[in-house]
């Protein structure tokens, strides 16, 4: 099923009344980013919008909820339509799934490629670097202006999600996007700072403990680390405090496939995986059952945390032979 | 002294034959990208032009020294011009200051707002971000064509000094170059995974060993962390692989002023200092001695590195009871 454009999403938009947005769980700032600037624009245009969610925001992405974000889903009781953003399937929204398919129009706007047009209007784009470029375009249908706040939240949107401008995603038009947000007065000082540079001291050391952990193998091109629940708990670390763990495993010299393996619950093991150069992380953690992008990609398994760090590191081994 | 014009210092360039450029001392990814690119566009032009250093470049960034960069003064015996970039004074080039001047017209490229034009033809703007902005510019006075190896250059140059578009100094016209440097078939990723994914394990473990001193301060504005000699020598470690430390302890929460203090040599004591969004510590800086950016400065002291910590911990102390 091909795209439709960004203005036939807007119209659908600026005909509801009541709309609902859905970012997937274990929330990152292209998905709450997306999210929050939806939703104020859907709000400056009259419209009663909120973001529906499932579990906790990230502490360093708070700052975007202006009382956008709910866990009630019976704030809006029939929405005209569900938007969901930076998310393609229903397991990225497992208890919002009959909410989500209960308004009278559907629509994904998303940038994973595994994702299929599975809504009564989709934007899929692989090539975009974050969902948030994508939001930004339809928000640029919808209002003649765009808004500082708005600015803000794309601004965090396409900066996590290109790494700071560093990913192999990064494209010409988020440095362009970028270049019109300063035109509107966009502080992305302030805003990166909100972002990184707000970190609880247990953030520190749940890192530095994970960090403790690596082992290197397949001749030092890969490299792996982990932590359990215990780990978690004895420094009273929050779950999402562990997500630069990953990319300083990658930024070791002459890795190419970094796994991050921590349980979840006993027996839930999440997997965190990425490629630098050369691999191709999508495919392996497809075959784990699990989703994600060529250098970013991720699953979930149902084992020991042995077992998960034992069965990851013979696929990124096999992966490596094939290098 | 008003500044000269871009095209007034190419004209200066083009006319010379033997060209002899100054990065600073304890070299960063500006200083070093701009004399790559300055130095790789000037021998396009059928010049005879080298990078003169006196310390050993990061190993991240030797990837731009395609034989440009050499201790051997005597690699041009009488230069035409010496250009010093993003470097202001003779402290900053201590051991190459007679070099420097021995050429017939000198030339300073800078962005350090303490830098006063003291050269025969000068372009200092503080409000750039990075010095390759600048240098940018010439080059584009010098050539018809930037070309893809100039443009990594670049990258590095302005990626490394704006704390990759998050810190303040970013510009619109930090990612107007970004737009156009993705036109020039610049791959930024390649150079990103160069610069910042390319560390050895030694850095990440004496980056966990500093982060193991942090102190709290001044009711948690302030933080510190040291690392002695002995330090160093036991892990290995080289002294630019420290780099990452002082970003990490301002990310902190609650943080405003960050200082690391790292014993060189017995007595010697180079002392890092960030400001996050409120305060000023090139002021700081001044008063011990150096100098610097607002947000980013450093000094040395010569003491012992308790005497230097306590005599930092007191300055910020009072900046914080100042903000």
């Amino acid at each position: 099923m091909a795209n439709n454009t960004f203005k036939e999403i807007a119209e659908v938009l600026l005909k509801a009344e009541k709309i609902l947005i859905y970012p997937h769980i274990n929330a990152d700032g292209d998905t709450v980013g997306s999210a929050a600037a939806l939703c104020h624009t859907l709000r400056r245009l009259g419209k009663t919008a909120y973001v529906l969610v499932e579990d906790e925001l990230p502490s360093n992405l708070r700052f975007m909820d202006k009382g956008y974000f709910t866990f009630d889903d019976k704030v809006i009781e029939h929405p005209d339509v569900s938007v969901c953003v930076d998310c393609g399937d229903f397991g990225r929204l497992p208890k919002r799934k009959e909410k989500f398919l209960s308004a009278e129009t559907t629509l994904c706007v998303d940038h994973h490629g595994t994702t299929q047009n599975f809504c009564d209007y989709n934007y899929v784009d692989p090539s975009a670097a974050a969902t948030g470029e994508l939001i930004y375009a339809i928000i640029k249908e919808l209002v003649p202006e765009v808004d500082v706040e708005t600015g803000e939240a794309i601004f965090t949107a396409i900066t996590t999600d290109t790494g700071n401008f560093q990913y192999s995603n990064t494209t010409k038009n988020c440095h362009l996007i970028m270049a019109e947000l300063f035109d509107l007065g966009v502080d992305t000082n302030k805003v990166s700072v909100q972002i990184y540079e707000n970190e609880r001291p247990e953030k520190l050391m749940i890192t530095t403990k994970a960090l403790s952990t690596i082992e290197l193998f397949g001749g030092g091109k890969g490299a792996i680390a982990y932590l359990t629940l215990s780990d978690m708990a004895e420094i009273g670390a929050k779950p999402f405090e562990t997500d630069n763990v990953i990319g300083t495993l990658r930024s070791l010299a002459g890795v190419e496939y970094a796994a991050f393996v921590k349980e979840k619950e006993p027996g839930v093991i999440r997997v965190s995986l990425r490629a630098k150069r050369m691999g191709d992380v999508a495919k392996i953690a497809a075959a784990l059952g699990g989703g994600g992008h060529i250098k970013a990609a991720g699953c979930t398994l149902n084992m020991t945390i042995e077992e998960a760090t034992a069965m990851v590191k013979q696929k990124l081994s096999e992966a490596i032979e094939a290098l």
